[in-house]
């Protein structure tokens, strides 16, 4: 066992410096989320199995870890066996996301919380996936939602406190894409597919990053390959308006480029409401973050039915976060329809993207004690200097100094003083910049 | 389905008020910690199943949940159900306490870490426990440790720390009562018992608080008659001395209360330590925090080999934090001695015993919009507050405007202005207090 001392695979521990920095950009985000008016609430890691599995998560459901019951039967390992299923044997699991928990959560409270409830959760989720680079098996999700707002509002307040949320963490240079499931759903219906063809539509137009126009066509043609012609011509009179600087957010823009697909009523309803909620942010968001129309994001859960949108960034080869409205979802619980629209920040790949100061502030201070200090006079020395808001570290004198100082300097101290036996008064100290 | 909404069986989901009540209570512990010179890690909630059942958390593996394995095969079953054993289908588990990741994480990672590591982890440990008042299945452990400390500073800071952050906390009156592992295995050599029945007469002796003296001693009587006779005459001697102001940490006072047992080498090096320990500590304790000599207290865990500590509180029946030093755990890992002393806070019961505001402070605004006030006016006053440094939440006016400005006063809000069409001003808005 000695030699296997690396963390669970596909998971990572945090050093002092890595941990300080995700905290301190956890601290940036819940900030300016509290700010805007938002809400925090923590549910448990784990969930019931049953609610894990009940088509809420898509494929995320197929990558969640099982936990084991306890006091399991002969009887439940034969069954289980006999089914070839050992998730028989779980009753609980990992979440995969936060919001099959939040709709857990708002069932279970919402004679607890407001009538519209803005919710915030910062915490980690777990996935089994294969890893590799940038991808892990427990990572931190920061979502906000807004809950029982049907308005547009809702996207507002969610666009805004999150572009102000990365543009506090220093990200600049932010595209929010923006597309409507009724606009998609709408196009697909002009073209000719029919209604149970949809879904699966837009499984294949969410690949058209990795196989371009034509080998979505080329996929869509096996549904029905006259309205795969019909989608071709579309993207084809998109294709050249999403390069350069993209699609404004406005009526008139938006309208130009679905021409080629003629204006049915799902489409004209995603059009306008997209106007409105671009003229509602008009000027509203931090210098450099640019809001686009694109027609062809669809994001891959089923379960929206609005507005959706993500968030690019130039220093990363995936989104940086995204969202959307899912107003039937929290219904499935409550067995009323209750309105939802919620965005993700995807914070390891923004913690990855951003500079943040390694160095604990002046005020950290490392004293290098002689050996022969006495205890008490040490533990004074210590007390004191923390009472006067510093962050004190003691280290032992070592042979070598000029090491031992290059590594508390490593490690963030700014000053050190030594100390010599007799020595309990603070101000006799002095103090010496770490340089 | 729709009908269970709660969480998992002893498990909690956290309201915002809870919510910002814990993560206020956890900054606190942070800060005062941090000043002290401890960093923060973090490791994976999972560990590998075999680790977390290597025998050194005691009873509490017994309480770990289990991760099922992905892929298994129908021969595995077939073993497992074979052995009555349903854990050999699993590969992972969710930790039971922060000391088995904490010496895993170290093994790991000790090259990039300073030769004495000052630990801190505020994070969720999971115990399969059966759910009663004040106990969780899952619940947050707030734990310093000094690694690669054999001196007793190492306890003077982890105990100086940890009262500073619970009086920060508002928590007076603590007891911190200390033993050392040395002066029970010397108490329990010198009375007669032979060293393979060290561990079980330690599990008993814990059982003073439940048993009494009388209990203890008879059960002892089942290891060895005659050395349970000894052990009743020390108690004998132990247990007025405990009533009242307790006995305090000098050589004097403990020397005094275990004359009755003599005094072999094993409790004069305790001993000695215990009074230099609280001879550095003198005066530098906050206000109210007492610290105690108790020769009967034992902490479960197999694995102490010196100083244990327990806070106790009046408000809680049970103590608020405890630790001690385990010298040979680290060792087990990394196949060389290493020293550590380590401090944990029960959290959950801390939060518990504190007062903490509750309101959002003087710069919470709900702003009371009108139906009919535009979205862009209505997101350009709340972005504009925002940037002047306010929380603010938009609710929509309602008949009832009293119910509405009561609720919002109950969840945090200290003032409040009614939003009319046509304003996109914020300096037009009447701010008005909520009292």
């Amino acid at each position: 066992m000695a030699n296997q001392v690396n963390p669970p695979r596909g998971m990572r521990d945090f050093l002092p410096a890595d941990k300080a920095r995700r905290e301190h950009a956890l601290g940036v985000i819940r900030s300016v989320y509290r700010s805007h008016g938002f809400d925090e609430i923590e549910t448990p890691v784990v969930e019931d199995w049953s609610r894990l599995h009940a088509g809420l998560g898509g494929d995320n459901e197929k990558l969640s870890f099982s936990i084991l019951k306890r006091g399991i039967r002969q009887e439940a390992f034969d069954a289980a066996a006999a089914a070839g299923d050992p998730e028989q044997l779980a009753d609980l699991g990992l979440r995969f996301d936060l919001t099959v928990p939040l709709t857990r959560f708002y069932a279970s409270h919402r004679a607890e919380l407001p009538p519209v409830f803005r919710s915030l959760q910062i915490a980690p989720v777990w996935r089994a996936e294969r890893p590799q680079k940038g991808r892990y098996r427990q990572f931190v999700q920061a979502d906000i939602d807004i809950i029982g707002e049907a308005g547009l509002l809702a996207e507002v307040e969610l666009i805004t406190a999150t572009s102000q949320a990365l543009a506090a963490l220093g990200l600049q240079d932010c595209v929010i894409r923006v597309n409507d499931r009724r606009i998609l759903f709408g196009l697909l219906e002009q073209c000719g597919f029919a209604d149970e063809q949809h879904d699966r539509a837009l499984i294949i137009i969410d690949k058209l990053d990795k196989i371009a126009a034509a080998g979505v066509v080329e996929e869509l043609r096996e549904l029905d390959a006259a309205a795969a012609d019909s989608i071709a011509a579309v993207l084809q009179a998109i294709e050249p308006a999403l390069e350069g600087d993209g699609i404004a957010l406005s009526g008139d823009a938006m309208r130009s480029v679905l021409a080629a697909a003629g204006e049915g009523s799902g489409v004209a309803a995603g059009v306008d409401s997209l106007a409105e909620l671009g003229a509602a942010l008009a000027g509203g968001l931090p210098v450099g973050v640019e809001l686009r129309f694109d027609p062809t994001l669809v994001r891959g859960m089923g379960y929206y039915t609005g507005t959706i949108f993500e968030v690019a960034h130039p220093g990363s080869g995936s989104s940086v976060g995204g969202g959307g409205r899912y107003d039937g979802m929290v219904g499935r619980f409550l067995g009323q329809d209750v309105p939802a629209v919620g965005f993700s920040i995807g914070f390891e790949r923004v913690v990855d993207l951003i500079d943040l100061p390694t160095n604990s502030g002046p005020e950290a201070i490392a004293l290098i004690a002689d050996t022969d200090v006495g205890l008490a006079d040490l533990a004074a020395l210590k007390r004191e200097l923390v009472a006067r808001g510093h962050r004190v570290r003691i280290e032992a004198r070592q042979k070598n100094l000029t090491r031992l100082l290059d590594r508390v300097r490593d490690e963030g101290f700014a000053r050190f003083a030594t100390v010599s036996a007799g020595v309990r008064d603070a101000d006799a100290l002095e103090l010496r910049e770490l340089s």
